[in-house]
């Protein structure tokens, strides 16, 4: 999964039947830092998110697996609502 | 998914019998504010775009997923025209 | 999918018993004026293409839908020859 | 698969039902010699890991193959903690 | 599929139950001339390849058809080892 960002939204009327009622949120990509490492990500949304919100985004097959997208044309979705990144210490090896 | 233009077309006689039909439409992906982010990525139309339209790409087993590409040797599929990218207000956290 | 051109071939004599009687062919990805945009994807050839082709490359599963590479562990397949690619000129909106 | 080292972890409540109980770590993947070659893949743990652990990391459908993710929306899983990388001396040819 | 060359191994004793028994190697992705164009992929060996060995690595749901693989979690698969590499003359058009 990715860490991300959702920056905006995307409104279509020509669309495949299966992504009638979905909401299609626009992400850029994090690091554990806050950096931007890959921009605009389609996702679906399943979790109630919104713009501002730092989200986790499952990509390929595991986009389908929410009850929402299950049957819609999705290579990504927004799975998660993060509360908290924490990096932590690396630990002595 | 990602936001892409449909720059092209691409024709071929010789080809697997299961994109006999289908129009294959040649796009560039795009950010939330139009600049291109990674080129030629070929599609397979399910929705009637055209050379110009701003579109939804769906990669993957995703791209086999509406009707007309059920059964064909896709791995990226059109699945939505655009009609309005919005780029929302950060809200406060 | 994507553009690619045939740049040469790849003989195995250990390999996976599924790969045998299957060509092996390398590719460079293209944009749709020709640049190489992406080097040395090796893709299973369905469609009698040659060195010089300009072919249409499907990865991932979409590989493994032709008949011929049905049974195979290719992420990469060669399902058609292009004949043409036409840069459109971007419709007025 | 790709080596990575885990660098911290991300908590949610707002997520699928499916990630509950799932502990997600965030990894930095590097190459043989320990450099970060793709920074900030989200993975769900199958084996214990913790942060400053090198683990290798399984993305796409092979992620809920163990039995651990198996029903989940996740594209990244840990399937192995790394006890040693050995860099081989290439061998005459 | 890439071409790779073999470059180590990688052991683990915390794993998958399905990883064990299973040669891991670590390798660089190669271009029809021999530079190293990515970094790093662990494949699963499924041909007897050894360090400086140059092989065929398929990635995704395509590295689990071999049968040493097919119930493992593993995202990536040597399945060949490679004889020669031919860069064609490109015909004339």
């Amino acid at each position: 999964m990715k860490v991300g960002r959702v920056i905006g939204t995307v409104n279509s009327t020509v669309k495949d039947a299966y992504l009638v009622g979905l909401k299609l949120l626009l992400t850029d990509i994090l690091d554990g830092t806050g950096n931007v490492i890959e921009k605009s990500v389609l996702a679906a949304d399943t979790c109630g998110a919104g713009v501002g919100d730092m989200v986790i985004i499952s990509q390929g097959s595991a986009a389908r697996i929410p009850a929402k997208t299950n049957a819609s044309p999705v290579d990504a979705s927004i799975v998660a609502v993060i509360d908290k990144v924490s990096l932590g210490q690396l630990k002595a090896k």
